[in-house]
C-alpha cells in the first residue's frame, strides 16, 4: 500500500531504541516532507558515520580516529582512567565536563542472566593498561545498579596486583534533588557519607 | 569530544518527531554498534526514498511512480473519493483495509492562526477532480478536531457546484472503547447518531 521503499524506511526507524512502529510511520513520512533539510543530510552522515567511525584501541571510544582524540590528546592525565561500562557514559562524562584523564569502554556489565562473563568485557585490557607506570588511579564508574557494582567488585579484584589506587563515584543527593522524593538507597548512602561543612 | 561525524549524526537524528536530544544521542550510539544490521541499511533506504519517492500528481500520495499505485490501480473504485489531511491519514485508512476507493491529501487544514488559507490546500483539484462524470461521491475523513471540521465545511461549500455527494466519516464509540473513559463531545455524537438494532 505505501510501497516497497518507505516500508522498508518504517521497517528500519523502528529499529531504532525509543521509536515504536507508530512513530517510526511518523518519522519517515516527516522525513519524506523535509527532504532537502534532514533526509538527505541524514542519509550523508549515515554514510559518513558508517565508513569513517572506529572503535578505540586503547580505550574502546567511538571516534573517527584510531586512538581516539581522547587518548591522543596529550593535555588529558595519562595517569588517571575513569572506567565506564558504555560509550554513552563516557559522553555523559565529557559534558559535565569534571573529568580531565582518559576512559576504559568495558562494553558492558557482568550478568549471570545474560551470560555475559569476564571475557566478554574488556577488563583483561584494562588491567594491562592498569600496570603501565604512568596509571596511578582507575576510577570506576559503572551504574550503581547491582550488574553495575557486581563489576566494579571484579575489576576491583582484578586490579588487586597492579599498584594503582582504585576509587569509586560517590553516592549520594543527586543535585537538585528533594529528600522526599528520594529512595531510601541514596538515602542511607548519603547519610553514610555525609561530610563535615 | 565526540567527534564531529557523530555529533551531526546526533543532531540529523535529534530533528526526527519523536525523539529528543537524549533519545538521539543512544539512537546514534545504537546505530553505531548495529552498523551492518541497521545503520547501512537505513542509510540506504534513506537514499532511496530521497530518489524514487514523489508525490502523486492526482491524489497527492507519497509514492515511487507517480500517478501513485492507488491511483494507477483500475481494481481501486474511481467513483469514490476520500479527502485526508495528511499522508499519514490515508496510510491509517489504508491499515483497515475498509476502502476501496482513491484518495486525496489536503495537505493540512484551514488556520488562521497559522496562516493556512484555501489557497495553501489542495481543494481547486479535488473540485477539479470532483467535477469528472465518474466521481459519484467524496467522504470527507478531516480530523475531528476544530480546524478539521472547519476545512471539512469550506471544502462541502467549494463541491457544491458538482454533482458529488459528499458525506463525512461517523461520529461515536471507538470500538472497544468504554463510556465511563469517554468525553462528553463523543458520547453526545454517538447518542445523537444512534441506530435501530
Amino acid at each position: 500500500m505505501t510501497g516497497p521503499e518507505i516500508e522498508r524506511l518504517i521497517q528500519l526507524l523502528a529499529k531504532l531504541p525509543g521509536l515504536g512502529p507508530r512513530s517510526a510511520r511518523r518519522a519517515a513520512l516527516d522525513l519524506l516532507k523535509r527532504r532537502d533539510a534532514v533526509l538527505k543530510p541524514l542519509a550523508a552522515a549515515l554514510t559518513a558515520a558508517a565508513e569513517t567511525i572506529v572503535t578505540c584501541r586503547i580505550c574502546g571510544n567511538l571516534d573517527s580516529v584510531d586512538p581516539c582524540s581522547i587518548c591522543a590528546d596529550p593535555k588529558r592525565e595519562a595517569g588517571s582512567i575513569c572506567v565506564i561500562e558504555d560509550v554513552a557514559d563516557l559522553w555523559a562524562i565529557e559534558r559535565s565536563g569534571a573529568f580531565k584523564g582518559r576512559y576504559h569502554v568495558l562494553g558492558g556489565v557482568l550478568s549471570a542472566l545474560d551470560g555475559i562473563g569476564p571475557d566478554d568485557l574488556s577488563i583483561a585490557r584494562l588491567v594491562e593498561r592498569a600496570a603501565s607506570a604512568e596509571v596511578r588511579e582507575v576510577i570506576l564508574a559503572t551504574n550503581a545498579t547491582v550488574e553495575g557494582q557486581t563489576t566494579a567488585h571484579y575489576v576491583t579484584d582484578r586490579l588487586a596486583g597492579t599498584n594503582v589506587q582504585v576509587t569509586r563515584l560517590a553516592h549520594g543527593l543527586p543535585v537538585g534533588g528533594e529528600l522526599d522524593y528520594l529512595d531510601d538507597g541514596t538515602l542511607t548512602a548519603a547519610l553514610r557519607a555525609r561530610r563535615a561543612v
